[in-house]
């Protein structure tokens, strides 16, 4: 400490030596642009997920949108067709909220026959959360007119995917917006620059990044990430489809695969907790398989559709353990055990895997994914 | 949207289109690594600040600190000193809250006899807000055994100033914090990394960066920092000294000076309140110059300690207007007009400075700084 540090900057950056907190990026090398990368959720505290590393889940890759040149068209059963340039909806009142996106795909390694031996973040971290500030769709909707025959709204984005989604006018009305800003500056280009549809506690494929239109219209689009993708056979042979909300879910962050306790003693268990349907009620860890459950404590202020951190202090023996987390949220809805997942929705999911996470110590220290 | 977008990245930045969103530099020249840097809240929305873009006071520059070999000492009026590893630290338990940290001297030019010039975030910018976390203080002094004679905590950094500051032990027990994280992450180099001590509410100095000692005492160090500096002059000739807390402040964010009306009509007036005294009751909009006042709507949640976001609708006519913003806390304090600010501090003010603030429209959407 005898000589002067760096100097200022226009815009820090994390520390190197924090280079390994990173995405982890899962693409597929035949279509490019088309993956996911995972928030490093085991890394992280808090409930803020820092823009840098909020999950990604693209089709077609990252397209650079000049911010002036982009419109947002409002069409369909609308009375007048409305565009909107970026500074013309800035003009409109605005709200912020502090709210989880999560893929309606995270976790799904979860439905594998054996445990995936990975960082928790790197199976259960195609979720974020950030605050995100924009218009209230309820008041473009109401400038367009909507024809009281529609009741499906449809979302398209400016990627080279243009991917579609059809979600219920209802919602759209209730608490969904167009935003323009994530976590207090313009939103990252990977997250939908300069303009994201937030479609709060549901599939994330619906909260579109990079909206260029949204259609007014009586019935869904149907379009192959809803009818392909994102539906589900059932144990009945039918198909689940609008399958919309994310249920309650958590997740122990640390101690997790990847970590090392270094010897018995006191420890604090921390993790996340989320619920598409509203706060977060209540999580249960247990040390023991689940045999016996205890309360957590909930970081204050628990707010609805957002990260809720959950702790609560552990001594360790020193003996193999498995630790569990159990959420409730606010509507009654309980975090299924993984048995019970598969009992209701069979062998053939692949999304809105929301089971409770069993993690085991052994004698070492180490933590390793175990299905009980 | 015909072409692939750009490929995935582990740690994602700003889109270019923003690299005019950065803090401004403001340093000594004869000093090297002394000065700071603002946060542009003129071209952010909701309440986190990016931590690429919270301001910066250094004396003396970034240091560079190993995190395996940084450690906290603590020590003085204790029953067994203590020292911590930051991987030592970590095994406690742990908080987080969003919080405000504002500089003692933020806003300092509306002291000058002539309203300065600039943009809104570069006079008032010294003032940020994120998710802190890390471990309360009362547990690691509860485990060094304070002596029941000692009222000080003094705390000092690992920086080449070696900057002391001293707070009351009573206050550091009650919600002051040594934090590892800052918006999900670890600290940014600039923030304090990899420990910086949070003080809630109370003058920036106080939450000491890169915190590499605190020593339990019974006066406080009395170092240049809260003798020479942080203390005022007073009309009756006496200084005030140790004025921790920084009281209720507002600032319209929207529109500002270097924005520009685009003609008579509905905007939005947008602005930020805070208090060190605890959560915003009210924000009164005026824009007539302090005539009329009207209540703006507050973004719930409003968290104690921590920026709230206003917003209230306006039609400008076109003729020329005078913006204002006066905040009021729930501990009845009332932000307070320039001329009953300046008749009790008087004119040797340099700190502390939280004036309601005055931006006058002309009839070509032109904004100014103005004194009214």
């Amino acid at each position: 400490m005898k000589t002067p540090g760096q100097p200022f900057s226009n815009y820090g950056q994390p520390s190197l030596q924090e280079r390994g907190v990173v995405r982890w990026i899962s693409a597929n090398r035949g279509v490019p642009g088309n993956g996911v990368s995972w928030t490093p959720l085991h890394d992280l505290e808090g409930t803020i997920t820092p823009s840098g590393l909020h999950f990604e889940r693209h089709h077609n890759g990252v397209p650079q949108i000049p911010i002036d040149q982009h419109r947002l068209l409002i069409h369909g059963q609308v009375r007048r067709a409305l565009t909107f340039s970026m500074g013309e909806l800035a003009r409109y009142p605005i709200r912020s909220d502090i709210l989880f996106i999560e893929c309606g795909g995270n976790s799904n390694a979860g439905w594998h026959q054996l445990p995936q031996q990975t960082r928790a973040g790197f199976m259960h971290g195609l979720a974020s959360c950030s605050e995100w500030a924009g218009v209230p769709l309820s008041l473009l909707l109401d400038e367009a007119g909507v024809d009281a025959s529609a009741s499906w709204l449809i979302a398209e984005g400016a990627d080279a995917a243009a991917i579609q989604v059809s979600l219920p006018l209802a919602k759209a009305r209730r608490d969904c917006f167009v935003a323009l800003y994530q976590n207090g500056e313009r939103i990252r280009p990977e997250n939908g620059y300069p303009l994201r549809l937030i479609v709060p506690g549901w599939e994330g494929v619906l909260s579109i990044k990079w909206l260029r239109r949204l259609e007014v219209a009586r019935e869904p689009v149907m379009a192959r990430n809803e009818t392909a993708r994102y539906t589900e056979l059932q144990p009945s042979g039918k198909a689940r489809m609008f399958t919309f909300v994310m249920d309650a879910k958590s997740l122990i962050t640390s101690p997790s695969p990847g970590q090392r306790l270094d010897g018995k003693g006191v420890y604090e268990i921390r993790g996340l907790a989320w619920s598409g349907r509203g706060r977060i009620r209540s999580v249960e860890v247990s040390t023991d398989g689940g045999a016996h459950w205890a309360a957590a404590q909930l970081q204050q202020p628990v707010l609805p559709l957002a990260f809720t951190r959950f702790r609560t202090g552990w001594t360790w023996s020193g003996a193999p353990a498995v630790l569990k987390s159990r959420a409730s949220d606010d509507s009654g809805y309980v975090q299924p055990e993984r048995s019970a997942l598969i009992a209701e929705r069979g062998r053939h999911g692949y999304f809105h895997y929301n089971a409770i996470v069993s993690w085991q110590v052994d004698e070492d220290g180490e933590i390793s994914h175990v299905y009980t």
